[in-house]
């Protein structure tokens, strides 16, 4: 994941996945495929344990490229079935990154 | 996790454990108790899948708290051993939540 110098901003998903959650995972791949498609995006990473606990974090060049990924259609629908259906719980945070700093061996 | 209304901080860090890492689980764990302890501390969550990819997000009041913490002795002695040893690579962003959004069934 390329990611230019901050400032920009990032989309913090904390999240427990309900029981069952039928098409969830196909959802999920398709969310990520799409949101590569849209104006600002400019990363993603993802993690989730066993307990189904999750945490996802998108990146993009401002507020606005992040309302306007809200507002996309196909997205629309998967965030109504993820209330419905999919988490138990999730929390949504916006936030500026100021800073970072990358270790690779 | 009982976290107020933002703006606060939050410190992401995405890594990738190395092979091995003697000790890692152990010392995660006391970082997050020692974290607890420290003032400006106001919650913590961490997901890792079955790929060693974890997402370790902290949420401190002020960058203050943020640069109080870096500084603790013990936590410094983690994060030379993380940098030697439990890592293949991280990326550590500190970002300043702006908005916050929750859905609880």
């Amino acid at each position: 994941m390329i990611i230019p110098e901050p400032p920009y901003y990032a989309v913090i998903f904390s999240n427990q996945l309900a029981d069952g959650g039928e098409g969830y995972s196909e959802t999920a791949d398709r969310m990520v495929e799409l949101a590569e498609t849209m104006p600002g995006f400019l990363g993603f990473e993802t993690a989730r344990g066993d307990d189904g606990f999750g945490i996802s974090v998108s990146y993009w060049e401002s507020e606005a490229s992040i309302a306007n990924w809200k507002r996309q259609a196909e997205h629309q629908e998967a965030q109504r079935r993820g209330r419905a259906e999919w988490y138990e719980s999730f929390t949504l945070r916006v936030a500026k990154v100021e800073r970072a700093y990358e270790m690779k061996r």
